[in-house]
């Protein structure tokens, strides 16, 4: 059922072709959509959680230790906090920063006004049109960074973009980390599985980067989910004592799904995220003031039918745009939302529910959107075709955060109404031969032609046009440069730590 | 080709079995995406237009000699108006006003912060599963006009919801009217093609309504397309003396396909569309002051290879989210956006396409949304299951716009936090059991079930079940309840003018 194998050429010269759009530098406006007595309300809740109600940190005394030794107040492992002293440490997390990449023109600045797209991460199974569904493998896996590396849309390259399933699970974060820094030129995310795994992550970016940059700067970020309801475990705060310690970047996402791991109204649940994920800001900054952090939201609704995931609904639309409202009076960093479906195939529900998605994400402001691309099946299956099709969509948001409205002299165009009368067109005018290169976005797998057109050339859905682009692409990929060094270096770490680590498969 | 045909039951009791959403009363803020210096910059233009440009008032004598005897600068056919003035005359337009439906439970009120939803408009062509591509014909229509009384988010019948291509050019228009009055009790508009086909969708109202309710109340309107650019043509003045001058509602929408109809560029091709139809409102105003007018805009990319319109293009986003805001301040309800794409099929492409051009038209606050559901192939054809598939997304859009975040207590849940503790779940909790059988939005057309439970029923893509959902809806159709004597008043005057009319093709 694997795709067939394909033979990877390595490059000579020193460019790749592969033109990356830069992350986005938004000037549009935000979409404020609470009022001050919403926001008054939220505000207060969080900080009743704080204060009232707490949040557990689980299985992890070092943790507890600190929180103890700084003066929260502990009851068995539930961690409480006066509003004012967690809310002044989150104060000292970066308003924003720069990940750096491999190649500089890729290093991304993450809050503020910019904004960062980055493919799906930790679907068990992969999907495409000839290979079907099936569990994702390192093959499926090189494909995939391949594939995030080769698109303009994608700013970063996210981390499991399909879980490889045929290498054991204590050794696949090292296959991970080695296909991430040579297959692609992009930022990437490491592993949080372990402490050790966190561990091998960024002692492999201290490879590639050297220990002078990786002092100073950015590299590498660790991405994990807290435990909702207000449970963080020692994954969390262990991954922050690796990756917060050493001033690298720290995701902190609570997943809920509304009715289950939060209270089943969208204000409780988006309430809750903001608490626990600020709860865990704050012990990141008990660690490292200053360590960069970005606070995420992953908020699901709710089929009645049986109880399972829905995206794309009204009530995670409205969630993006209240908690990008929140993250920027909190000041955080914000990653949230994505283009994120149910549907277990690349149709019109996957479409129309990844865009709503994926719209009020890009008009919340979130800074850091994983799963921007490739998911279906609720983040189960990484589709390929579902990767390029979301991924030209996100050349449009692009053009509308990046540029808003252009209103300069030559936009309002006087110079073609001396030209165009009334009833005419302004196909030929100067002002259109001037601009129309620039005028418009057109994604490559939009067909726009007319019926007969696109009959003649065999009347392919978008999926089919996708699955020809996907083969395309990866018949054409040509590995970024790296310092041999560099590469030798990383795949003498690999071999070292296979030869330490046994094998495990869960 | 075509369907098969269904029996039509007439039903006898006094309900109707459809549950129709009330059109939406927004209490989500706008969002608004231009600074003062976009709007000066932008308005600014709209007055040079008409106070330098003009606009051509062409083929229509009686039009230009009202513009000349209220001191407008006639040049040819070029009409010229300080920019105050028509902006005074704008001014005497309602900010919002109601249209009457037959079923009074159906009546929409147009303009402030209500948004109304209605169907595609003017497709030759209809496109279904079991019948594909072909011409519309009577038949599709009379489903089309089932489908549409029938779903719940759809607040409007619209009305050429495809073209019934048997029926003569010269005649239609009666068919089409007998079926929206007979067939459905919800709103819809009339005729505009020419003069006496609009005066016959005014008579058939006033024998629905009676002289009395017509006198005193919107209960039809006219859907017409300025020739952009710059040019009004008799059409357009004709409908408006028709419609405008009984008190009934005018829509003016100027199509601009940008770099043909208008400029490149997306300001221009604004600041143009804003002037087209605040002229032609200044010259209904003049007609009857105080007549309902709504603000159309259809602004549509191109795309670089053939010169074909796109659609859900990040150009046309903005422009729907600026036009929101500028029809905002010149107080007048708008008509933009709508569910749009290039697509030939209900495919993954249609959605995103729909989806990003909706989602944009919904938070710009259009008022009234022609073309919200049931586009393909840039509207020549109308899709049956298009139309449910989009008109099942409507919903989520009502949700947000008309609840946006309830922040009330029982929202809050502090009993809940009461009840759960950190790592449990909220499933069975008071406040969940309380609040989940509304806490969610979902789509029937969605499916959000597992792999397993989606593959046991048959793996159906999303246009395989909407295609289901159709013939069930046509199938279970029950005709609303009509006064017989009006039934028989009506059939009589369509009987009547078809005697009289000739059959003419074109």
């Amino acid at each position: 059922m694997a795709r067939r194998a394909r033979g990877t050429r390595t490059r000579e010269s020193n460019t790749t072709g592969v033109v990356a759009s830069p992350y986005i530098q938004r000037v549009l406006p935000y979409f404020d959509v609470l009022d001050e007595e919403q926001i008054v309300k939220l505000e207060s809740q969080v900080d009743w959680i704080f204060e009232d109600v707490g949040i557990a940190f689980r299985d992890d005394p070092v943790a507890l230790d600190l929180w103890r030794k700084e003066g929260a107040q502990i009851e068995g492992d539930i961690v409480r906090a006066p509003a004012d002293w967690v809310r002044s440490l989150c104060a000292k997390a970066p308003k924003q920063f720069t990940q750096l990449a491999r190649n500089p023109e890729r290093s991304v600045t993450i809050g503020g006004t910019n904004q960062v797209f980055a493919p799906i991460y930790g679907a068990p199974f992969v999907r495409d049109l000839e290979g079907g569904r099936r569990y994702g493998d390192m093959a499926a896996f090189h494909d995939l960074v391949k594939l995030t590396y080769m698109h303009p849309n994608l700013h970063h390259g996210g981390f499991v973009t399909c879980e490889p399933c045929d290498v054991p699970v204590s050794k696949r974060h090292l296959d991970m980390l080695f296909a991430h820094m040579t297959l692609s030129d992009k930022p990437h995310l490491g592993a949080i599985t372990e402490m050790s795994r966190a561990q091998d992550s960024v002692d492999m970016a201290e490879i590639v980067f050297g220990k002078d940059v990786m002092d100073a700067h950015c590299v590498i970020m660790g991405n994990v989910n807290t435990n909702s309801p207000l449970l963080v475990d020692k994954v969390v705060t262990e991954a922050a004592r690796v990756y917060s310690t050493r001033g690298q970047g720290m995701v902190v996402v609570p997943f809920i799904l509304s009715g289950a791991m939060g209270p089943v109204s969208t204000a409780a649940s988006v309430a809750q995220a903001m608490a626990e994920a600020m709860m865990v800001c704050a012990y990141v900054q008990l660690l490292k003031p200053g360590a960069p952090f970005i606070l995420g939201n992953f908020l699901s609704s709710m089929s009645l039918k049986s109880g399972a995931p829905t995206f794309g609904m009204p009530e995670p639309v409205i969630s993006n745009y209240a908690i990008g409202q929140l993250a920027r009076r909190v000041g955080l960093p914000l990653r949230c939302g994505g283009s994120l479906t149910a549907s277990k195939i690349e149709d019109a529900q996957a479409a129309y529910e990844s865009a709503d998605s994926m719209h009020s994400t890009m008009m919340a402001g979130a800074n850091f959107v994983l799963h921007s691309a490739g998911w279906l099946e609720g983040g189960l299956c990484t589709g390929y075709e579902k990767l390029i099709m979301d991924a030209d969509r996100l050349g449009s948001y692009q053009k509308v955060l990046s540029q808003g409205l252009d209103v300069s002299d030559d936009a309002m165009a006087r110079d073609a109404y001396g030209e165009v009368e009334a009833g005419g067109h302004f196909l030929g005018c100067a002002h259109t031969m001037r601009n129309y290169q620039t005028a418009f976005y057109e994604p490559q797998l939009s067909d726009s032609e007319n019926v007969e057109s696109w009959e003649e050339v065999g009347s392919k859905d978008m999926r089919t046009r996708a699955n020809e682009r996907v083969n395309h692409m990866l018949d054409t990929y040509v590995e970024p440069p790296i310092d041999p060094s560099i590469r030798d270096a990383l795949a003498a770490y690999v071999a070292k730590r296979k030869e330490e680590l046994p094998d495990a498969w869960y």
